[in-house]
């Protein structure tokens, strides 16, 4: 499973640490970066697969957790996997599950075995292991598959990482070892919290293994900016050259911005059809509540530069009436909207890094966005962008 | 305001009772008969306006007293009317508020005037007359505006229909002295009830007006079918040959099918929309139960036969896991379906009345819709339309 033709990924361009690059996969090329819309239960809320498609999506997240609750990954497997169950034709990705388990609390029990937990549907008792995590994520059939991994809280102590990141490791060879099908990539999990001793520590015991691509986890779990990007930094910067990174769970607007500049080339993120949902719109001027009263009468679509469906056709005032009317379209048109906001500004990235002028286009965007002065973590994330990498 | 240029209806087929015909409206020519999608609050609840001229739709109803109270005449008549607000850029028809004033029970009072009540959104009291309404609706600027009439539930006292319907020619009357807009066609509504004398008395007070149309109102208020039929086929034999006929808020699939072999050319109905959002698919066998768990293994689509969305690309069992896991392309879909089968069952009949073939088509489709036995109402249905006209 080392970068063979199906998983050959190509990095074409570099501007500082940034790159573009190409993924193959079974169900199509790829563009990094790019940012992958999640698809929890087998469908991106609010969208069709076509209007996914039509945003210029690329890969879709889907969650193992909540399909092998429901409606079981047979049934998935049964429609020839994601693709024929969802109706979107492209490539797929699936979480391990890993992640979902872990933050359900005193509802789940880890052990070196595996987790045990508690359904959220119907309270049935379900253990999630590193075998069946790789089991019903091939049932599902996605282009790339992820390792069953721990992931800590934050805060956690510095122990309790340590240990994580050791069973991560041990996890990740039991996940290759089950692993059966040749037309799948699975990625490998680094973990290490924010400690870059620790992150080290994962590298060291997680690149050995040479999958096809890298995840950083671990991250955007409730630590601040200010401590997640240097460890982004630090994480980005020694994963190989030639295999594509991928931040989880991560992308708000600006973090797409400073994860691409610091050379990561895949997020995800159920953020844009969240806020979508709860009445707010992305925009290079930041976020705008559709619920405000000063919305209803705003005859201007959201963003005038958007060549989404929503803004080619409405008025931040109809938009404001489908919200206060409970009308499904507005969440729906929002979702949209916000999908297709950070897929335009990732394509203005590509654009940037391709003329080599990423560094200035951040800063020109940080500067609309934050409305004047960049914050100190993010003007931090593109200096150090411009850094050679280390060793 | 008699049939000129910019409403002009022509009949071009007849087969029996029913006909084919082209309606022209300042936003385009329409082909009857027709069913209405409902966008009660200027959306058709699950649909983008691309998906509803997409399914079919040539004209969507949009509803005078949810929209005066939200978001007010005034911010639509901003947008240039319906067709800048909503997005969808055909032609409309507004209903005059009145049947939903008057199903607001004890939060309303009728007087000769009009009609006062409270707002179900903030209990605001609101008058509504003749006046009120057209000039609601003239800033709404739909194609076609419906007079503001009185229409009695069922059962409701012989006596109150008959003050009811001569107090309706009144409103008529008013509504059409109040009216300014040469753009914008009036549409008379004929009450009676379920009694022969009543509508023969309704439509003596009404036909004189000579309006470019003439709804059948007062029917699928609670009646059997085996009365409200009758009532039909009455009054739409009565009504002007050259004058497209609207049977309001009227359409199940039996419904049309009975309803255009008894000559009538519109149709408007939230039934296929709300009962998609229950989980509800319309087929010619009848009504499949998406909740149903014999649905949640079915391979199929909803129907093989249909050319929607829907049924191009979903199985029945992924639309059950949406429905199951509460997300909203669920109800989107069977929305989507269920008026993309209406029109289908209206394009069909077109083709059979152009050929000349309604009643065995009619038949053949009820034999299989009512699983073997048509019901008494519907064989005397299309027996009726097989008689010919009075006088």
């Amino acid at each position: 499973m080392t970068a063979a033709t199906p998983f050959e990924f190509e990095v074409t361009h570099r501007n500082g640490r940034a790159r573009l690059g190409t993924l193959q996969t079974p169900h199509g090329k790829v563009q990094t970066p790019l940012f992958m819309p999640v698809g929890t239960q087998g469908t991106v809320k609010g969208l069709s697969p076509q209007e996914v498609k039509d945003a210029g999506s690329q890969i879709i997240l889907a969650n193992t957790y909540h399909l092998m609750l429901r409606p079981g990954e047979q049934l998935v497997a049964d429609h020839g996997g994601l693709q024929g169950f969802s109706g979107y034709q492209g490539p797929f990705l699936t979480d391990s599950g890993g992640f979902q388990v872990m933050s359900l609390g005193h509802l789940r029990k880890i052990r070196e075995e595996g987790v045990t937990f508690k359904s959220h549907l119907d309270g049935r008792q379900i253990e999630l292991t590193p075998e069946r995590s790789v089991q019903v994520q091939e049932a599902l059939g996605a282009d790339i598959i992820m390792a069953f991994d721990e992931c800590p809280p934050y805060p956690a102590e510095r122990e309790y990482i340590q240990r994580s990141l050791q069973r991560t490791a041990r996890w990740l060879e039991r996940c290759l070892s089950a692993k059966t099908r040749p037309d799948q990539a699975l990625f490998a999990i680094v973990q290490g919290g924010i400690h870059a001793d620790l992150r080290d520590e994962s590298l060291a015991l997680t690149l050995p293994f040479d999958t096809p691509g890298f995840a950083i986890g671990g991250l955007a779990v409730g630590e601040p900016k200010e401590e997640m990007y240097p460890a982004v930094a630090y994480t980005a910067a020694r994963l190989p050259e030639g295999k594509p990174r991928y931040l989880m769970g991560v992308g708000h607007p600006e973090d797409l911005v400073a994860g691409i500049a610091l050379g990561v080339d895949m997020f995800d993120c159920v953020y844009p059809t969240r806020t979508g949902r709860f009445g707010y719109a992305l925009t290079d001027n930041g976020r705008i509540n559709l619920n405000a009263s000063a919305a209803r009468t705003q005859m201007a679509p959201i963003d005038a530069e958007c060549d989404c469906y929503a803004c080619c056709n409405f008025t931040q005032a109809y938009i404001a009436h489908l919200l206060r009317a409970e009308e499904m379209l507005g969440p729906r048109l929002l979702s949209l909207h916000n999908i297709r906001y950070l897929h335009r500004l990732v394509e203005r990235m590509r654009e940037a890094i391709a003329a080599g002028q990423l560094d200035t286009w951040a800063t020109t965007w940080g500067a609309t966005y934050f409305r004047g002065t960049l914050p100190a973590w993010f003007a931090r994330a593109l200096d150090e962008a411009k850094q050679p990498l280390p060793g």
